[in-house]
C-alpha cells in the first residue's frame, strides 16, 4: 500500500475489501479521522440492497483518532463524529438547522466516502471528543444512541406516560432504554426472546406479542422497519397520544391513516440526534448495558463475514476493528 | 303521516324519500330536535358507498328548533348540534373527552338516526342556540367550521407562518378562512377555478397546481382526501414542518412515510371540532363569506336530486329544507 492509499470496505454493487483506495485529504475546516472501530448499521445494509443509491466507502459509525485537522488542539484526540456535513451556506445552515441542510452530504451515505476504512474526513464541527472512561464500544453506539435520544428532544415526557415500544432490534432497545431514563412504564414488544431478554433494564417490560397490550398507550413508538409497525402503532396509541416513527425503511405499502384522523392522533418523525445528547447520556447512566449489544467483532479484511454475521436474526451490533 | 311517523331521508344500501319513519322519543337528558334545514356532507355520501356500515336517517349537519326537552328554556329555541354522544360513564368522559368515548353514538354515522328528517334527538348538552343575528345558511355550517377550527385548537400558530391547504372542497376552503384569521399567508391549491375562485377571502392566494408551490411551507393542510394528497403534503412540507390531516376518506394506497422520517415533519389527525369555536369564529368574522358554499336547495321530498347536485364536481354545501 502506497502512502496516498488505504484499505477500505468498498460498495460498488457489491462490497469489496480493498487495500489501495485514495486517501481521503481533508478540506480547509475538516479533520481526517484514523478509524480505530466502525460499526454495521442496518443502513448499511440497505445501501447494498440499492437505498440511497451510494457508492463508494461505507459506514457511519466509527471511533477513530483525529490525525489531521487545522486544529492542533484535536490531533491526537479519540472522537466520535456526526454524519451530516452541511453546505453551511443556505438558509437551513445559518438558521442553526445544518442537519436538514438540502445539499447536506452524509457519511457513507450520501455524495459522502464512509468510515469502513483507515482513513475518513469530515468538518472538525462534527467531531466530539471521547472521555476517557468511555469505551471504543460504547463510544461506536453514539449515533444510534443519539439517535434514540432525539425522541427525548422533540416530545416532552414528564415520566406518567405509558410508553410502548415495538421492535426489538437495535434502534428499538436503544429508544426503550432512552425513554426508561424519562418514564418507568415502558414495553418493548419484538419477536426475538433473546434480544428482548437483554433490552431489559431499569423495569422496562418485554413482550413477544402486541396482542397481550393493552390499547391506550401515550406514546408508540414504531421501530419494527415494517409496514404494519405503524398499523399496530395506530392500534396501540390512544386518542390524541403520539406515534413517534424511527424507522425509514419498509414503511411502502397499504396504510389507511384514517385511524390517525378519528382519533386525532400525533405522528411524528424522529431521525438522527445530537451526538451531545447521546454522549451525556452515556455519562450520566454508566449503568446502561451498551456493550450486551455487541454480537461480533471483526477485522476489516474480513468485512463480508462482517456483514454475513450483521444480517443474522439475532444480530444487533456487528464491530470492525480498523486499527487498534 | 300519523302522530308517530315522519319524513325522513333514509339510507339502506340504497337512499329512499320515507313518509312514515318512527318519529323519535328523547330520552332523560335528550332533546328532540324540530329540523329546519339539514346538510349534505361528504361522508353521506361515504355513508351510501358503504362507510362505518351505516343503515338509519341520513344526516348529521342541521338547524332546527328544539320540540320537546327536560329543560323548558330550551324549547323553541333555534339550534345546532354536536354529533357526538358520549356514553357518559367510561374513562374518557370522566376526563371530559366525549368526543373520543369509544361507546359513542354519531348522528347519522354511528348507531343513531340522523337529521334529514323531520325530527332528531341528540343530548340536551350537545345544543348551542344560535344567535339571531347567524343565518340558517350560515348556521348549517356550524359542523365543517367547527372541524376547521380544529387545527386552530390543535397547533400553536404565531401568524408569520406560511400555511398551503391542499383541496378546494368544502373543507379545504374552511381550514383556508379559519387559518387566514390567524396567518395572512395562506394559498389554497385545487382543481376547480370556480371553487378557487370563492375561496378568496382575507388574502388567501389560490393555486391550480402545486408544482407552482414553493416548498418548504411550515404547515400544509392535507384536505383533498385523495390518497396523493399526502405525498404532495410531505413535499411541500419544510423539514420539522406539521402536516394536518383533515380527510379520512381513500388515505388507502402505496404511502411511503420516510420522507416524514428523514425530515422529522410532524402529522397531526384533526377531526371534529368544539361547536363553540366554529360559532364563536362566526360571530367574530361575519365578512366570512360561508353563504357562498351553498350550491343548491331542495326539500327533504326531493333528496335524491340532492345528493346528485352535492355529487357534482362544482358542488359544496346542498342544502335540504324541511320545515321552516
Amino acid at each position: 500500500m502506497g502512502k496516498g492509499g488505504m484499505a477500505a470496505a468498498v460498495f460498488d454493487r457489491k462490497l469489496s475489501y480493498v487495500r489501495d483506495y485514495p486517501r481521503p485529504e481533508p478540506k480547509p475546516g475538516w479533520a481526517r479521522i484514523r478509524v480505530q472501530t466502525a460499526g454495521i448499521c442496518k443502513t448499511d445494509i440497505e445501501i447494498m440492497k440499492g437505498y440511497m443509491g451510494f457508492r463508494g466507502v461505507l459506514g457511519h459509525e466509527f471511533v477513530g483518532e483525529v490525525d489531521r485537522c487545522g486544529d492542533p488542539a484535536l490531533v491526537g484526540k479519540r472522537v466520535v463524529g456526526e454524519i451530516n456535513a452541511a453546505c453551511g451556506k443556505c438558509a437551513w445552515c445559518a438558521q442553526g438547522l445544518g442537519r436538514h441542510c438540502p445539499h447536506r452530504t452524509t457519511l457513507g451515505i450520501v455524495n459522502h466516502d464512509g468510515c469502513m476504512a483507515e482513513f475518513c474526513v469530515l468538518p472538525q464541527e462534527n467531531l466530539f471528543v471521547i472521555p476517557e472512561q468511555i469505551s471504543a464500544e460504547r463510544a461506536v453506539l453514539t449515533e444510534p444512541l443519539s439517535a434514540a435520544c432525539e425522541i427525548l428532544e422533540q416530545l416532552t415526557i414528564k415520566g406518567a406516560e405509558r410508553i410502548v415500544v415495538l421492535g426489538d432490534g437495535r434502534l428499538g432497545i436503544l429508544c426503550a432504554w432512552a425513554l426508561a431514563t424519562a418514564a418507568p412504564d415502558v414495553t418493548i414488544v419484538g419477536r426475538h426472546p433473546q434480544k428482548l431478554s437483554l433490552a431489559r433494564w431499569r423495569g422496562i417490560k418485554t413482550s413477544l406479542t402486541a396482542e397481550r397490550i393493552a390499547p391506550g398507550a401515550d406514546i408508540v413508538v414504531e421501530a419494527t422497519g415494517s409496514g404494519q409497525g405503524i398499523v399496530q402503532a395506530m392500534t396501540l396509541c390512544r386518542p390524541r397520544g403520539t406515534i413517534v416513527l424511527k424507522s425509514t425503511v419498509a414503511l411502502q405499502g397499504d396504510v389507511n391513516l384514517a385511524p390517525v384522523v378519528i382519533n386525532e392522533q400525533t405522528i411524528v418523525g424522529s431521525r438522527c440526534g445530537r451526538f451531545k445528547d447521546g454522549l451525556e447520556m452515556m455519562r450520566n447512566f454508566p449503568d446502561m448495558p451498551l456493550e450486551k449489544m455487541i454480537t461480533g467483532r471483526y477485522p476489516l479484511e474480513r468485512v463480508e463475514e462482517a456483514f454475513v454475521c450483521a444480517q443474522k436474526k439475532d444480530a444487533l451490533k456487528v464491530l470492525l476493528d480498523i486499527a487498534s
